[in-house]
């Protein structure tokens, strides 16, 4: 298929006086790119050797610093420019022994881990009677007097979506389960995982109590033994289980975004961003989440480098640490770089197939939306929202204003891995991965080189 | 369908003179009951109950004492006669610590587990380099000097079949690996899981060191783990793991087991044995392996009871205890019950469809099987063997001549669960498990009035 290039004869009035030339690049250089792509080894080549050389990367720890060497190593090899770490601190937390079990009436071991910034127990850890609730709302409507001194269990069980919409409603239970716990005076709270997998690999993930909340230990049962859970609360007797965890904070240490870029013909039309993250959760090695993002944004900015033009804008690969215990990466780029990009996108959502293609522009580049859900649509991708498109590391920037894409992976299967052991290389389909870095590079040939505003756009609502 | 009593008429002529009045059930009534079954809910009731309130239950454990208080209570419940414990004693091996990392070159976790009677590592573990094989065959061809002072890891990789013949020719890796191993000098050895899965979570299994042969640690990689070790292994630079494995004999526990009767009309004409097992690994709630066997066979057992006619020959359910470590149970009542039996049957490969019907019984049964073949067909299992058939618990006294029937379950997820923690529950499909029940209340109804002689067949040969 040959997609021209967008002229003002093909736009809705509304637009077309404020659109010259719109772009410079050439659509049929842009889909021998996309199509070259489909063979790419590069993602691929990034993902195998970041969870094998490196393996599980936890914020602040090191091996996510050992992962900052092997990135720059890697990224410099692979013929990027001005690759440099851009350092920070923050505070780390650290896993301890997870131990659990139901003492009565039905003895036996269940499997769990920590939730991030758990509260620890006594190193032989702390037997109370468990309390359980289907949902965060019914753990919210308790009284204190029920919950003072027992283990809360919430049961919510979350559904697969392809657009991972499950994750915000049932994640509430991770992420503000244990605040309200602790102010009902419970003991400690186990979770259901927040996941859709039926095996014993729990989910864990990040919480925070809230300011002057008491921390208390905080973990996810996996899905199969919270279900074990339910099924003794059902029998009616009152259940007894001993929790042991023990994880710490060890307080400051440094953590770093590792940036690397293609430079541009003109400096002063900003920065095309193209993120992921390096870190991941300390359980697997990180490769759906996110050592694959890394693998396509970075694949991708490179077939464009070596695509034979160098194109009008910089394109900047960055891959942030500390993404999962806060985006504290993320939060520090926006600190040094707050003004540098004329559009941003990460790719922070596995490696399963992009389906759609989301867009939060100006409205001169509108056409630039429609070339490109021109040039994607072959690769089996749909337009979606124009008017919202985000990020977990580019989150806050997306939020103050800067023009953003979102190439939406499958999330179906994805909250079966997420956060969990199972986080590993063999879930990573390279067919899949490939077809990431086709609509990546698509996207970067395209944004890289449209002669057009993509902002200013409004800072979302606060 | 309606399908008659077979008869003289219908045999081959070889047969047609051993075989007088060949049945005395009544086919419709067999279809009746056989249909009923399908929507059985006793064998999910036992399954869902003993995993539930028992979970793990592990041989010679307290688990499994509460196991056989729990299968006594309920065998009498659903109205079975002669309901007994047969105990004895058995050597007990327990799972202590397991812990592996990867020291060099690459610092990270490895997710294992102990093999049965695996030896243990000092409390602090052991360090040493890995010398990877592809196959247990590699490691027979290796030399002692390669292997001396090393952790062996074999890699060799299962894969899915019907059958389940696959476990047979892979679990060779775990069965003598170890063995051969330790004979040339290992410090320990690390096999890549007997399993089909992609999972974090190993798959542990019984072996036995040879007479003579120094016991050293020896454990089972979760699959991704395992693939990871490989990868590793192929950077070619010397690896070093720390191996931490705190297993240890406990010495001689009471296991037994569980019996329950439906009486016969004519004790003389022998017992129908319809098996199981009840223990189970440590790792999982032993639902696949074994409490749906469990389940099918006593759901069947009471269909058979509770359909009107009291039965020719005795039906009796044994769910033996102790398997899972070396047949302990089915060892003791091949010693206890070496003459009580017509014919014999055991469910314990999981509760999917059953796909096949084998037989191992006399000529003059012949048309007994192709009666039970043609009641067997609308459950959609096809004929398989009539020469071959066997069992795990049942295998001695099987292979000592006994008459045997096999209904064969479709294995190819089996082994994705097989002595894992995954083995819960929730991987039990409650239609496939009727399916299941429905099959063996068609096979016990025929064979506890079918009035043949099953036997006698050939012993195997040693």
């Amino acid at each position: 298929m040959k997609k021209h290039l967008a002229t003002a004869a093909a736009l809705p009035f509304l637009f077309s006086a404020a659109v010259p030339a719109l772009a410079q690049y050439d659509a049929a250089k842009v889909e021998k790119l996309r199509d070259a792509a489909l063979k790419d080894d590069v993602a691929w080549d990034i993902t195998e050797g970041l969870t094998t050389e490196i393996g599980p990367r936890p914020a602040g720890s090191p091996a996510e610093a050992r992962a900052r060497d092997w990135a720059v190593s890697k990224l410099k090899k692979l013929g990027f420019s001005n690759v440099r770490v851009e350092t920070f601190d923050m505070p780390v937390w650290e896993r301890g022994e997870e131990r659990a079990e139901i003492v009565a009436p039905f003895p036996q071991k269940l499997v769990l881990t920590a939730l991030g910034n758990s509260g620890a127990t006594p190193m032989d850890g702390i037997t109370a009677e468990v309390i359980g609730f289907d949902s965060l709302a019914d753990l919210e409507a308790a009284s204190d007097a029920d919950v003072r001194g027992k283990i809360v269990f919430v049961s919510h069980g979350m559904v697969p979506t392809q657009d991972g919409s499950g994750y915000g409603y049932f994640g509430g239970a991770r992420r503000q389960g244990p605040t309200v716990a602790s102010r009902k005076g419970a003991a400690a709270i186990v979770i259901r995982s927040i996941g859709t997998d039926h095996h014993r690999n729990p989910h864990t993930g990040v919480q925070r109590f809230a300011d002057g909340v008491a921390p208390i230990p905080a973990a996810a049962l996996a899905i199969p033994d919270a279900e074990q859970l339910q099924r003794i609360l059902k029998r009616g007797k009152p259940v007894t289980m001993k929790l042991t965890l023990t994880p710490r904070d060890i307080g400051t240490h440094q953590s770093g975004n590792v940036i690397a870029e293609v430079p541009g013909r003109d400096p002063k039309l900003g920065v095309v961003l193209a993120a992921c993250h390096l870190d991941s959760w300390d359980l697997g090695t990180g490769a759906i989440d996110d050592a694959t993002g890394c693998g396509i944004v970075t694949a991708a900015a490179k077939r464009v480098m070596d695509g034979g033009d160098k194109p009008l804008r910089t394109i900047r690969v960055a891959w942030f640490g500390a993404e999962e215990v806060g985006l504290f990466g993320g939060i520090d780029y926006l600190r040094k770089h707050p003004k540098d990009h004329a559009v941003i996108a990460e790719s922070d959502f596995g490696a399963d197939r992009i389906w759609r293609f989301d867009s939060k522009l100006n409205a001169t580049a509108q056409p630039i939306v429609r070339d490109l859900g021109a040039l994607l649509a072959p690769l089996g991708i749909t337009q979606g929202f124009t008017d919202r498109a985000s990020g977990s590391d580019i989150g806050p920037l997306s939020a103050s204003g800067v023009p953003t894409i979102e190439l939406q992976q499958d999330g179906t299967r994805y909250f079966d891995l997420h956060h969990t052991p199972d986080d590993t290389l063999d879930k990573v389909d390279p067919e899949q991965l490939r077809q990431n870095v086709a609509a990546w590079t698509t996207m970067l040939a395209v944004t890289a080189n449209a002669k057009v505003e993509f902002g200013p756009v409004a800072a979302d609502q606060q």
